[in-house]
């Protein structure tokens, strides 16, 4: 308990050997309950104790041990630490790992087979590179890194410190920009940087691409999650969450703690403002003020969008009732109905 | 004929050297049709002869040989099977490959140059690693599976029998977790497992979280396209069909056989019933019953919404109609009207 | 000057080492001013030099030397090729590259680390395939084609001269085909080919199926952004863009010129007609006449659409509007209003 800070009822003598969900934990786990739709798998669950939130806590009526702490998803960190200890590290260099000239090696850095680090490239001290992962020259990692397996960092990208890049990561690739002539699009050189600041995790098959002139920024803190695509010269502030599929066109910039639902999306030179919120889905393409949640495709004040949506399936009935009126309170013998067009449900 | 079960009209001595459609199709190639929208290419075809679906048969006045079928693509299946032979399998290990202790490898197994396989790694019989192919300690792949070059599992991933990985698929990537503290996003370990079961196929690039705490499953039979994001505890049932861009986000459980339409999403802790569709584009946020169709965002019964959206961009009209209707039958004379703004289209 | 073809205003005799925008731009470089959103930057820019477009020149009053040009993107080109010479090819094989039997080199090839070439793999001069590059049998790639590390091509996938690929690209992944038996889902084997014209450019992680029968074809001078997924039997013609995240679903034809925004998508069977643009976040259903523009979901007229979407967060005034219609004109002792529900803002 004193690992998670938590307040504990029943019998203090419980130990457990693992962690999981109100459906999968065993007689010897603790299961987790920290959002008010599992509630009701409590009874079911064989789970030999709970780890609850404490607004879950009052209305629960249940003998086993209990653990109760205001977040339990920040409790997890230190149980599962404790019960899943990391992989132990490795240092070394796999004998298959290509090392240009130039490069410099932190102290227990880990390169696993067939990584390929091309000229200058510099790594902090325990910085780990997977298998296969692919190292322009001139790129730096800081401390504590972790690449996974087959990530591409295209020619002088600079990564920070405790920085985690997933399986299939590219950072640095091109931006999207060309010109057009009467022939065709002719691409223009793409001679930026890209520059991945401290504690940033990256979710698989991610894309950042390089700025066209200056860099693209990731923000120390920021999470983004699998298949994200951020484009040339955006610059994403701190602590931002950008979940899947999420994706910023170029030279937007994102403040602080923004955060950006699923498959949601930001048009080009947009400015976000610090701890917008952005809905699953929604498409930003004007500046918002911080602070704003918006919701929609163009998105817009999340609650007058969310009141309106309500509203849409109801559009064949207002052109029913819009008729009605028109019919019986203006022209009753059939006068003026200049749109009363086949399909709108009169 | 006997291999497609068809019904046979025009000479029966017709062969073909190769399938196609009715616009790439040569004299000496049977060509497709299988839809009512191609019928008009039949006349300018200059194939030799034609695989007809059988609805579509009745009014089709065509001279050519004709094989009729009830479903023109399960009849590909083995007429493609005969003249396109799949390549041949050269069972070995390739010498570049990097085999960690303790991998166990099935009879006729084929791993290709420069795969890796950590520690503990189990392969059924006829398993096929593709180049560059990285295989995280402790995985197990079921017989017959195959993985296309660039596939990365994580540690501890369970591939079923029968499945195949396209190029680039991520299997097991930690999911988006993370605990809010005063100062930033605290990363939450990921410790559940992933299970892919039999006769999945999963598209390039897609990409598959492992559970937080339990697992991540991709149901028997379950097909997913390209580029999709299965996040962290995600359950598929078996048979579903996930088309290109698609998205689940965590803890998430799909039924048996739900189809979800290109680009569309599912919110997080949302259950979708057993054969739900969900129409392209469209963002699930909540429960769906069995059975139903939904489209949109937020997704909503198809036919409803359709309905609606046909209206939408009658929405000028309506405002003005409404305008009308007030100035003329309410107030004449410029009574209340609160909400006349300009762009109103009144 | 006389590499961009501009007007010099101010001293003839500056020179600059570098560009950035105004923001980064430091005192012995070029600052661009592209669009008028940048324009309130130029006072506090402190760059030496300003590259402006043609029609921001007028009302720009700044002592600074000011090259005029038509369009600053296209007078990149030559500035950003003299001023970041691109890097030096070295042609060669990398001795760790495998080769399978029948490769042809053109003159001039560069090979790097770990790629595999399969059997009777054609490469034209000057071809560059990145580290970890995976070629399958029987690709042939045209001359001045470059694969950035991480491509994956698959058999017999046909590349055009002066290609770009960029990491992780995946190419002639077969289509997403099945038959729907009783039982389950099962493949139909995709033996159509994949052709990728000359001039093409694809972002990073993008991944183009292979037909199904017959081929993918992307045309001459089109470019691809970052993570587009374009499915079997798809035709897209000369010159398109296809910006982040955008999917097309099987058999879709595009015409010349078309332009899709981010995340846009357009169904399977529909032609889209030269010149069209698509909206980001938009998905088009049907086909569309050329030159038009279409956005939403379902894609319609953009201009039917943008004045419909600016109406749709007024609903609830419209339902408050129409109720109170029905109240005060029409049934003024409470009459019949079979629709108002709760929530209809009334």
């Amino acid at each position: 308990m004193a690992l998670v800070g938590g307040r504990l009822s029943g019998d203090p003598r419980f130990s457990v050997r693992g962690i999981a969900s109100l459906a999968d934990a065993g007689p010897e786990e603790l299961a987790l309950l920290a959002a008010p739709r599992y509630r009701d798998q409590v009874g079911a669950s064989v789970a030999g104790a709970l780890l609850v939130a404490a607004d879950l806590d009052a209305g629960l009526a249940d003998p086993r041990p209990r653990v109760v702490v205001d977040d339990p998803h920040a409790a997890l960190i230190p149980l599962l630490g404790r019960l899943h200890p990391p992989p132990t590290v490795r240092p070394g260099v796999h004998p298959t790992a290509v090392l240009g000239r130039g490069v410099v090696l932190g102290s227990e850095v880990e390169i696993g087979p067939y990584a390929v680090l091309g000229e200058g490239v510099v790594l902090g001290d325990r910085v780990r590179i997977g298998a296969h992962g692919s190292i322009g020259t001139g790129c730096r990692i800081g401390e504590d890194s972790l690449l996974h397996p087959h990530v591409t960092l295209y020619e002088g990208v600079r990564i920070g410190a405790h920085v985690i890049l997933h399986g299939g990561v590219r950072v640095g690739s091109d931006g999207f920009g060309y010109a057009f002539t009467g022939d065709g699009h002719r691409k223009v050189p793409q001679v930026g940087g890209c520059v991945v600041e401290d504690d940033v995790e990256i979710g698989a098959n991610s894309c950042i691409d390089r700025g066209s002139i200056g860099d693209t920024v990731i923000g120390r803190g920021s999470k983004l999650d699998n298949l994200v695509h951020v484009a040339h010269n955006v610059r994403i502030g701190p602590h931002c969450i950008l979940t899947g599929q999420t994706g910023i066109a170029g030279s937007t910039v994102l403040g602080a703690g923004v955060i950006m639902g699923g498959q949601s999306g930001v048009g080009g030179h947009v400015v976000v403002g610090d701890g917008v919120r952005i809905g699953a889905k929604s498409a930003v393409f004007q500046d918002v003020a911080a602070g704003k949640t918006v919701v929609g495709t163009p998105a817009s004040d999340a609650g007058a969008m969310r009141r309106a949506w309500a509203l849409v399936p109801r559009l064949p009935e207002l052109f029913r009732r819009l008729r009605m009126l028109e019919r019986v309170g203006k022209a009753p013998e059939g006068g003026p109905d200049p749109s009363g067009q086949p399909g709108d449900g009169g």
